[in-house]
C-alpha cells in the first residue's frame, strides 16, 4: 500500500511512473460484458437478489466447470460471492472458531494472513519457496497442533507457481486423511503458460474452490466472484453470507456470466501477458535478477534481487524514486525470506514493461 | 428468509403473491444515476480503487454531510464501503476482540446479532419495545461485564420508530461517559415522516456513522455505502478493509454521488412511502393489528397481533399460503416478544399495500 500511495502521489505530479505493482489486468473488460452490464443498469431493474446469487449466474458458472474442466458441478454447490474476498471470509467462517488454525504457503497473498488475523484465527505459515507444497511440514504442524484448513493458490500469487495434478491430489488426500479442509483458492485459473488447469475438484466433494472474474477475466472492480462448496457447508455458508454481505453486486451477476462467451477476447489478452512473461525471462536474468520460483502462471515473477539488496523495500522505494518504476517488495508475501525478493506483476501494457526492464537495467 | 422462499415459489406457481416482507423500495434508481453507472461501464476503465473508495465519492458523501444536516466532516474520514453490511463488520472487527460486548436493541435488524455471533462476538439485546431506548438497561449491562460498543438505527428497523435529537444526545453522552462507542446506523436517513433527521455526528467526531444507499437512494443491489469514522479509526478500517473486501464496487462509487443530485425523484418516491404509511396507519387498527411502536421512519409497521396469535411465523405462513401476502414474522427482529408481533414493509407500489390491506382485513 505504501508503494502504491507513492507510485500514485509522483504520478500526480506528472513523473512517468510505470507500475509493475498492480494485480490488476491493464485491459478492458470485453464488451459483450460491459453492454449486458449497461443494459442492466439503464433497465433499472436492480436489486437484492438471493443470497448464493442469481439463478442463472449460478447455473452459467455450474456450466464453466462442465465446458472448462469436464467435471460435473451442480449449481446448487455454488456460491455467487463479493469477489474471491468474500469468499475466503466466508470460507474461514463456516470452518472455524477463534483460534483456529489456519496452513497457508509462504511467500503466498499477504490478504490471507490478514483476514485470518482479523478474524481471530491463526495462520500457520509453511514454506513453500521453491515449486513444491512441503507436505511433511503440514503434517508436522498438524501433530503440533490441529490444523483446521489448508488454503493453497495454484497458480500462486507471487510465485506464479502451479501445483501441478498428482502433487495437488496427493495434497488433497494428505488433507482428507488428517481431518483438514483443502480450500483451493483458483482465482489464476486460465492464467498458465506452460499446461492445462487443474481444479481440487477433480479429486472430491469435499474441497471448498474459490474463484473471481478479477484476473483472467479482468473484471476486478466488479467484485464478484464465486465458491463451490461441499453440501453440507451451502446452508452454513447462505446465513453467513445472508448477514455479512447480504448478496453480491447485482450488475456484476447479470454482466459476469457473459464473460464465458468472450474466450477469443480473453485469450487475446492472455497472449500479451505471455509476451510480457517471455520479455520478463528473457531480459532478468542478464541483470542478476534471478527467478526464485518457476512463473508458469498469473502474470508475476518472483524475483531474488539478493545480489542487489538484502531490503526489498528500500530497493523498491528507491527504484520508484530514482526511475519511477513501482515494483512489490516482498516482505508481505513472505514471512521467511521477503527482503530479499520482490515482485514484478506482468498484467500491464508490453510496452510499459519494456520501458521499465530499459530503465532497471539501466538503473542497477 | 424461509418466508420469502416460500413467496418466491408461490409466485413462480402464477399464485397472486403480495409482498410486504421485504425492506427494497419498489422504485427504480431514478436515471441520471443510472445513465452516469451505464456510461462507466461501456467506457471500460473499472478497476480496483483505493480501499477506502473514489476520491470523489468521499468528496461527494462528505459534502452531503454540509448540504444535508449542515455538518462539516472531511472527505479523509469517509470509507465508501459495500453496503452497510461492510460497515457493520468493519467497526466491529476494528474496535473489539473475539468475546467482546455490544450493544443493541431488540426489536431490531437481525443481522446485526448475526453478524456479531458470526465474528464471536457477544450480542447484549437490551429491550426497546416503546420509543425510548432504556439508557438504565445499558449502563447496568454495562456495570454487570464491560460492554464496547452500543449500535443503535434511528430511524429503526423493524419498528420505524426514531430516536429524538435530546435523547440521542443523552445516549452519547453516556456512551463517552463509560468509554462505550456509539455506532449510529443512519441507513433509513431522509425516511422520517414526522420530522427532521439528527445524524451522530451532531454530537461529536467520536461516534461511527454507517449509511449506505440502498434504502432512500433505492440502490439496494449496487452494494454501496459508507461508514464516517473517528480519525484515530480511519487507518485500521483502511487496512482491514483492504484485505477483506480490497473496495467497494466501482461502478456504484461512481454512479452512487449522481443520487445527492436526485432529491426530487428521491422525495416524490418518499411521498408514496407516505401515502401507504397513511394507509396502513388508517385501516390495520381497525382490523386488531396495533402499533407496537410509532412507526415514524423508514418503511416498516412493527404490529402487535397478539390479539389474532401468539406464533407470528404460523401467522405469516398460514397469511401466505391462505390469501399470498407476505410480511416478516416477528421472531428474528426480537429476542424478547418477537411472537406476538410482525412486521409490515411499505417500501412497495400503494397498489400493492391497499390490495394487501384489503384481503387481510376480509381474512381475519
Amino acid at each position: 500500500m505504501d508503494v502504491l500511495a507513492e507510485a500514485n502521489r509522483l504520478a500526480a505530479e506528472g513523473k512517468p511512473v510505470l507500475s509493475l505493482a498492480v494485480g490488476q489486468p491493464a485491459a478492458p473488460v470485453p464488451e459483450p460484458v460491459r453492454r449486458a452490464g449497461a443494459e442492466a443498469l439503464l433497465g433499472g431493474r436492480l436489486g437484492y437478489t438471493d443470497t448464493l446469487g442469481r439463478a442463472e449466474t449460478r447455473a452459467a458458472i455450474a456450466a464453466h466447470y462442465r465446458d472448462h474442466y469436464g467435471v460435473d458441478v451442480p449449481a446448487g454447490r455454488i456460491a455467487v460471492t463479493t469477489g474471491s474476498s468474500a469468499g475466503f471470509s466466508l470460507a474461514f467462517l463456516a470452518l472455524a472458531d477463534p483460534g483456529a488454525r489456519v496452513a497457508i504457503a509462504s511467500p503466498g497473498y499477504p490478504a490471507y494472513r490478514n483476514i485470518l488475523k482479523a478474524l481471530s484465527l491463526e495462520a500457520v505459515e509453511l514454506p513453500a519457496a521453491g515449486s513444491a507444497f512441503d507436505l511433511d511440514a503440514l503434517i508436522a504442524a498438524h501433530r503440533e497442533r490441529p490444523i483446521a484448513m489448508l488454503l493453497l493458490a495454484s497458480p500462486a500469487n507471487p510465485t506464479g507457481t502451479v501445483i501441478e495434478r498428482d502433487e495437488l491430489g496427493a495434497i488433497i488426500a494428505a488433507c482428507r486423511d488428517h481431518g483438514i479442509v483443502f480450500i483451493s483458492d483458483e482465482i489464476y485459473h486460465r492464467l498458465r503458460y506452460t499446461g492445462d488447469d487443474v481444479t481440487a475438484l477433480e479429486f472430491g466433494d469435499d474441497v471448498i474452490v474459490i474463484n473471481s472474474f478479477s484476473k483472467y477475466y479482468c473484471m476486478t472492480g466488479w467484485r464478484i466472484g464465486w465458491m463451490v462448496l461441499p453440501e453440507t457447508l451451502v446452508r452454513p455458508v447462505e446465513r453467513l453470507a445472508q448477514s455479512l454481505y447480504i448478496c453480491a453486486p447485482d450488475v456484476s451477476q447479470i454482466a459476469a456470466p457473459h464473460a464465458f462467451a468472450c474466450t477469443g477476447d480473453y485469450e487475446a489478452i492472455k497472449e500479451g501477458y505471455r509476451a510480457n512473461r517471455a520479455l520478463l525471462l528473457e531480459r532478468l536474468p542478464g541483470m542478476g535478477i534471478e527467478f526464485a520460483a518457476a512463473p508458469d502462471g498469473a502474470f508475476y515473477v518472483w524475483c531474488d534481487i539478493s545480489r542487489h539488496t538484502n531490503d526489498s523495500m528500500a530497493f523498491a522505494k528507491r527504484m520508484l524514486s530514482e526511475i519511477h518504476v513501482a515494483a512489490t517488495p516482498g516482505a508481505d508475501f513472505d514471512v521467511f525470506e521477503g527482503e530479499r525478493h520482490i515482485r514484478f506483476s506482468y498484467a500491464g501494457d508490453q510496452a510499459v514493461i519494456a520501458e521499465a526492464l530499459d530503465r532497471i537495467e539501466a538503473w542497477l
